[in-house]
């Protein structure tokens, strides 16, 4: 059995239990009071969910036919599996979820392009207010409390428009604003490259149909 | 009859009542001591648009060869249809206006697509200041509450500037932000865009006159 | 007598008098305690340049083949000659200065579009500063109020940062930092797709070389 | 012997030298409670560094074939050595470190060309908080007072985010914020424009290849 055949029949058990474990994770921290009993089944879900991203990763590196340089290529699979203490870390599990991305194989190149960087966009946004949230919401001094401060801040940031009435405090929530900040600038970044290179590709076409001088000015 | 043959006869009128909308949205928003007699009228005139709008959709419609098809590719006209009670979502019928940018048919692509994007802009900072005084000058601790404060705040927004002085606590309020981001970040991508559309165009116009040579170092 | 040789005629003399215009104007804005005996003597400066704009646009649309068409064209000189009583619009004489920038013949296109947005960029910041140091200094409830605050807002604000610790409160240092705001979207730009012109060139030429294929992986 | 080969011997020695003169730099910074002897020890080390900096450049200055270009060229060389006194400038000897990134040889022009700038932009963010602490946290009213409040800071300046929660409020601060801004736009320039270069070439890939026409629509 080779690595690509493991990764195309787990890839919909692994999209599951991402989800499950976005639920396990969000739950707790949209809705503070959550019943213990049912804080404890969270727990017990989203430790489930490491065990089998812990098993796949296991068998894909038993599978592959250079062990170390597989490990290599997949150091955020190494690092979500061996930090699974660090709560905010566990929310690189769901990078199986751009899994679902990937899916999108229809269209241009630009069209392609455009709709994954616009999911990685509207998924970091979604789960950067939900990672933020937790992280602040507890701590004396924060002004990002509730998930709609979260998602406002979470999108303020991603445009890098950063009005600054909310703003992490903590050490883990500036983390988190970071990556936002990366994802801000590739999607500005891969808006305006689609913007250039529809418009270098078409001026050319233009001005190779025989029509009165198109002189573009500036 | 064919959906083309009345979308040309139906788009004079079309502006002409989104023009009659937008006096009828504005009003009430920016003179609000407005007399009770002048917003009754005015809550006719934008009754009667939307009136206009769904004859004018439920005629497309029926004129279209494939109807769920048609639907869905102008959900918009379906969603200002179907939302008229969501004030905000009013505001879509004045997209209407935006047929207004598809008559500068003159000029290079480069010129088109910069007119465009400007269009977009300056009605949307112009309408987003609209809509934001609209939902947050009667909030509590609000900031926006003159016209002007709406004005500088959607200019500051749409530049992706972001200073943070003024900016919207409201729901509703922040939505339109989301809105006027889009818009700032698709401005700045087609400026972009442009300037390296013609960079790329003349460079290489450049390089094939015979010349001494000009290596283009950063 | 040509246009185009009255206004080669006109250059170094239009140069100097926006040069002494610039003294006359920053003057008093950067040193309020100034002599009144000097202040009426830069106000004198200050309408001679005036007058001397005033006669020279009057010779060229004199000269001109068409005049309507050329008072269009240049309906910034226009603006500037009809409109000398709203302080902030005199600056726009010292676009005159904008014509040293067009002195920088040599080197490659991407070069010189660089040198222009640069010298834009840096008259704009400095120019800027001066001008929002004018109309928001004697404001109450300013917090521009020093030169060098007035320095690192027009800075921030180019460059569409926008701390927010600093920004103009007043109607005309709006329409100000709206000018500097589109300065920075246009330095942005120019020197993303400068960016973007030269990788396009430089990987084609790269692909054109014989080499091992050199797949240009994101 | 050639500057070249000169420059070539000397590079391992001033990359060391460089990396002893940053910790001489922060550690005074970082650790302000550092004991005297251990104060005057980094001292010497510094000015130890410049002193071989200042050798370094003298030998090249005696090696090269036109002395006045030579120094013109190399003029932030000349800047540093004639200005040791002038505390955050003598920052400038880290530029030394840029020629680690000269060394990343391998790959295609994009990618190196992103590896650069990301090591400029990760350098920057660095250097520029050590910097900024320095002049701003012995200052009233400063809001930059920690290590983690520079980083954060000088991030949300390269990312252009700017939220405003910090922000320099001393000249040299501002100095040093104007320089982390231009890395910014670089950074960001860098990003797009290697999209757009990408998408160009590719989109042009696709278009050669004789398949069912993709209209790319924006």
């Amino acid at each position: 059995m080779t690595v690509e055949r493991w990764e195309r029949h787990a890839e919909i058990p692994l999209l599951l239990l991402a989800g499950a474990f976005l639920v396990a994770y969000a739950w707790p921290v949209l809705d503070r009071h959550v019943d213990p009993d049912v804080r404890s089944w969270l727990s017990i879900v989203s430790w489930t969910v490491w065990a089998a991203f812990a098993v796949d990763f296991s068998v894909r590196l038993t599978l592959a036919e250079n062990r170390v340089k597989y490990a290599l290529q997949h150091w955020y699979d190494v690092a979500l599996i061996a930090l699974p203490l660090l709560r905010p870390l566990r929310l690189l599990r769901l990078l199986a979820l751009l899994r679902l991305l990937n899916r999108t194989a229809a269209g241009s190149l630009v069209g392609r392009v455009t709709t994954y960087v616009t999911g990685v966009a509207v998924m970091s946004i979604g789960l950067g207010a939900i990672a933020v949230l937790d992280v602040e919401q507890d701590h004396a001094g924060a002004n990002i409390t509730t998930f709609g401060d979260a998602l406002w801040w979470a999108t303020t940031t991603v445009t890098t428009v950063g009005y600054g009435d909310r703003y992490p405090v903590t050490t883990p929530g500036r983390f988190i604003a970071v990556v936002l900040m990366l994802v801000g600038i590739a999607v500005v970044g891969t808006v305006t490259g689609s913007v250039a290179a529809w418009l270098v590709t078409n001026v050319k076409r233009e001005e190779q149909t025989p029509q009165p001088a198109t002189e573009t000015t500036l």
